[in-house]
């Protein structure tokens, strides 16, 4: 069916509309209409149409402190409309019922099932989504999930998105939830959630560094998420910074993680690894009080950060790069020989503007990232009532 | 003023047209109404609009080979509506007027002027468009301007785009042709420019490498340029790849371009520097006819070159890898180093659909790209005639 350039219009506008107050949360008209640049009876009109939805509601805000008649402010149905995000993790698996606007309705984790198989950990995820779909409010509307999977899933694994899909699809279908999941790498969700509503917010080139078991990074640039062929791009822990350094399981020398990863941080500082994570937020603590071993092994890892970093800045020229899971202590405790090797490494053009922080949202990133990804077909086409 | 939404529709319909065959060329109405998803009424309206309007030409094909009434033939008015495209570069100044469609009407080149004051150069660019646009045809119709600005220059002579632009409009406004010029860096054009019409037309993911006094590149990540903060992305040259090699212009040390650059590969080869990339051709042949020296030298670089592809690969994930400059002699002569690297040190989800390409454009993909820049503000709104 052909559509009129009028109604085009009209979606592309309710799109624009329900997308910034999903967002930003609860907005006035008067806002609305100088943000998205229409007239007052447009946004009138749009307001009017997402509300018979059971998208928004509008009401009068209880005070203004303004003299004058309040602008109307419109909400999401953040109760009524919601969407499932999950994560897959090395040793977790995570899901959340998350409402229109962000707001997270409900949330189970579990260890992830033991083995290589992806099957088992697919029906772990659909467990909870079950668990959840029990108690959710009758009248309530599903519109979507999204699943971060780890980048240590994908290569301690090797378990790919076209063996995932088909299986979470099949099992959400089994609980009359439509619309096929969309997949993301957990870096790159995290890049999403903290563009969109953390510690970049506004910034349109932006770097979320991770570190796990391995490092992977999420690159946001001119505003759009940068995820290359079949969205394996970001495997910045391969890039191989010294060439006479150890050899890394993928086997090159001296990639990245050999050099700033947990096990390498761990291993200078003399430290088994029972439950890596644990244990670098332990070691950086010991490097503050002055343990040797401790301290030697922040500065070395932390000034190969600033190493790869200056790289990565001389190639991306982002505003902003975030140290995100492992990276964000071994940043707080080494920002100074972070900072000493980005200025020495990075070009003045590239680097003299480049702000570096830690994540807003932490270790929820990739789930509020998946969040945004169940969401989508919704705010791309807010009326479309294609099952 | 406000656009109606049958006009901004109308609008949206008209560039989408007008682009199509600007950058496929001649193309028959029926293509136009399969391509574009619109009816063939519709195709009809806009063609006589974009006819009226002096920008396209329709016309009967010569013979069709297939029964039935030929489909009329839309093609752009290459002779009527042109650009300018425009080139700086360490040592020369080129000059191209454009038509739309991307035919080469006219071009100059002169040498860049000496000095490391940019107003010299700008007065060059200038004089040769002059020199054009005397003889452009009368009722020919001026829409727009685009400029590279080589990496080299950038570095070299620390010419910025503000320091530029100014001066190039001002000049461009005395010759009575409007509108702001458009700058870019050399490798993101050449990148547009084969992605446009060379050898990654299709391909949404690419890296375009370019050699000359040093390495920089054009990257292409889901269909767009990537150009970071101010334009100023891309710097590949300056990522270290041996931190124990040698010390670089920048003050880092082991940057790509001191292991694959023109002067490490003659340095190498034992030869002097004086036309660089004259003599990096000579060099590569040396090698082909066995000179050991010669062979040794773009061995060592050749294998570097692969180094840092595939820590560029693992970053971008890319589908295609195009050499440009002095790399595409290095590549032609070490192709199997710099495979075999890749391979060795590109994960395999990254790196198995990487086709590794020679540009179709040569030395020209800058200009290229830098018409594409003149054409956009026509080709974003072809009916619009704000001055």
């Amino acid at each position: 069916m052909s559509t009129s350039p009028q109604e085009s219009v009209r979606r592309q506008n309710l799109g624009a509309l329900l997308r910034y107050v999903h967002v930003r949360g609860a907005t006035s008209r008067a806002e609305l209409t100088s943000r998205l640049g229409l007239n007052r009876s447009t946004i009138g009109a749009l307001t009017a149409d997402l509300a018979t939805a059971g998208l928004i509601d509008e009401g009068v805000p209880h005070e203004t402190g303004r003299a004058g008649r309040p602008s109307i402010v419109v909400s999401p149905r953040s109760s009524r409309v919601y969407g499932y995000a999950l994560s897959l993790e090395l040793d977790a698996i995570r899901a959340a019922r998350i409402g229109l606007g962000g707001k997270v309705l409900d949330d189970r984790a579990a260890a992830r099932p033991p083995g290589t198989d992806a099957a088992p950990a697919v029906a772990g995820l659909a467990a909870l989504v079950a668990d959840m779909q029990r108690t959710a409010p009758a009248g309530a509307v599903f519109v979507g999930s999204g699943l971060a999977v780890s980048g240590s899933v994908r290569h301690h694994l090797g378990w790919t998105d076209d063996a995932i899909e088909p299986a979470l699809t099949a099992a959400l279908d089994a609980l009359h939830l439509p619309h096929r999941p969309i997949i993301g790498g957990s870096a790159d969700l995290a890049a999403l959630a903290e563009h969109t509503r953390g510690a970049a917010v506004g910034v349109d080139n932006v770097i979320y560094l991770h570190g796990d078991a391995g490092i992977s990074a999420g690159i946001i640039a001119g505003g759009r998420r940068i995820t290359g062929y079949g969205g394996h791009g970001g495997e910045v822990g391969h890039m191989v910074v010294n060439p006479s350094g150890r050899l890394c399981g993928c086997g090159s020398r001296g990639c990245w993680e050999t050099e700033i990863g947990e096990r390498a941080l761990l291993h200078l500082a003399g430290r088994a690894v029972p439950t890596p994570g644990a244990a670098v937020a332990a070691a950086v603590r010991a490097a503050r009080s002055g343990d040797p071993d401790a301290v030697a092994a922040v500065e070395h890892a932390a000034g190969w950060l600033g190493f790869g970093v200056a790289n990565l800045v001389n190639i991306f020229n982002p505003t902003v790069v975030v140290f995100g899971g492992t990276l964000r202590e071994l940043y707080l405790a080494g920002a100074d020989h972070v900072r000493t090797r980005l200025t020495a490494m990075a070009l003045p053009a590239c680097r003299d503007h480049v702000g570096l922080r830690t994540p807003l949202l932490g270790n929820d990133a990739p789930l509020v990232g998946a969040a945004e990804l169940a969401f989508e077909r919704l705010l791309s086409d807010p009326l479309d009532t294609t099952p």
